[in-house]
């Protein structure tokens, strides 16, 4: 079942590469959208093979590597918000950048860790996520706030599907959270690249 | 013993991280201070917890992770000194945080080595440190020339604890080592970014 | 024979550290080619330790950190590349950087697994290496086009010896392999630096 997931993953990733590697190049810049389904496609071929995982404490399978490669395509999206908002600032796109690493790095220390630290790291994600988004969704630009259902419907999925998953409260199954992390990625990654290019 | 220690150091980071998220907040900025407070308190939950240690050859417990998150917090405060001194190349400014990355990263293989290999890269480590702050020491600009003193007997406190602690020569107990990092920590982290703040 | 392999790669590229730092420092800018021969000792040294390897199908050693390290190496590569030839974009640099990392994160996964996953790593990394280099290549500029060659016998070098070494098809040894990759190293690291310099 995890294991279907995570091939439908790649066949979606591999087939959204394809169509932004052709849609978007334009000259001269970074065709972030094909970057970030290239890098997703990695991901699920990571989890797909299965060598680096780590059993919860109720036995279920935790794929931590995900997080990781969030941490690559993740700031390419927060380029391409930070962009369509208007925020422009180096040091501000750095921050961006700088917090969105520190938040999946300790996603990661969160789902490789059992007991009180995993909690602590997904505190401390969880509060850097938070001073991440709240000056992009208070930056309010006509024809861009359409990117803060994406980021409150979308993006904040994952730390509750990872808040139920067996990498928090275990209140679901490893195979749901991958098809909800799934449908999660086809949101964040693809729809929201075809409504960015769309505009 | 060494616990007590990594759990003053969470809390010590804890309030840090408080303090400057509300006190260095400058719109369209980093708040260096408040990152570098933040990474360090993950730094030291994750030391706390104990599950990537590596045994010295004496038995002593090594606590290597520390030095990848340095390669995150001071590349900020890297960032911080050279726009206090007035560097402001980028070229210049991403040398330094190469570098700063390159000293981390052969900092921590040196700790999870063992033998030569240990004490070549802590000579590699130590070159491309010197490298590093030989320019940023003799950059003098006016208000901005008692960060050398935080630079020598901060920031070279760290590779000389390394080579007393069970890390090098092992003069001194992981515990000790334990204490005099925590004592730089709040030296080259905090009280540097009060003084920063205060000038 | 792959530790004399090792050892030699240690003593050239300490060599051309000392050679390259003293010859071209620049006032303000990045002493790349220092760099480059800096993280390539260091490269050599944990390679030379051992302690990092995986056995390949057949039992031969499969030296996986050198692509963590060509993440890092590379990439200064790449901004001398993108200068010689006037790629001065940011954007197109920052994309240049990200694949290039990419393109050795996928080549570190495809040296540590084996079967299907190590096939499909190898073509996602050589898929992005290609993206990479298609608009260098076709960036021409009097004086730089002498890179071409570099790019095309020297870098195109790498994925072919991973092809055909244990990590591939396993056609000949890794000692062989490592003798190959040191070669590669010396002309597209110490080479084409003294090149760039001459010009």
């Amino acid at each position: 079942m995890i294991n279907t997931i995570f091939i439908i993953g790649m066949a979606v990733f591999a087939a959204s590469s394809i169509y932004f590697f052709f849609a978007s190049s334009k000259p001269g810049g970074i065709n972030k959208a094909f970057l970030v389904s290239f890098v997703t496609l990695a991901s699920y071929t990571l989890m797909w093979d299965g060598a680096f995982t780590e059993a919860s404490s109720s036995g279920q399978p935790i794929f931590w590597t995900r997080w990781l490669f969030y941490a690559l395509s993740c700031s390419l999206l927060m380029l391409e918000i930070a962009k369509a908002k208007g925020i422009s600032a180096p040091g501000k796109i750095a921050e961006l950048i700088f917090l969105n690493v520190f938040v999946m790095g300790t996603g990661t220390l969160a789902a490789v860790s059992l007991g009180l630290t995993r909690w602590i790291f997904f505190v401390l994600s969880s509060i850097a996520y938070i001073v991440q988004i709240i000056p992009l969704l208070k930056t309010r630009k006509e024809d861009a706030n359409w990117i803060n259902t994406t980021i409150l419907m979308g993006w904040t999925g994952f730390p509750l599907v990872f808040l139920l998953a067996p990498t928090g409260l275990g209140l679901f199954s490893s195979a749901l959270a991958m098809g909800l992390y799934l449908a999660l990625d086809i949101y964040t990654k693809i729809i929201f690249n075809i409504q960015l290019k769309d505009q």
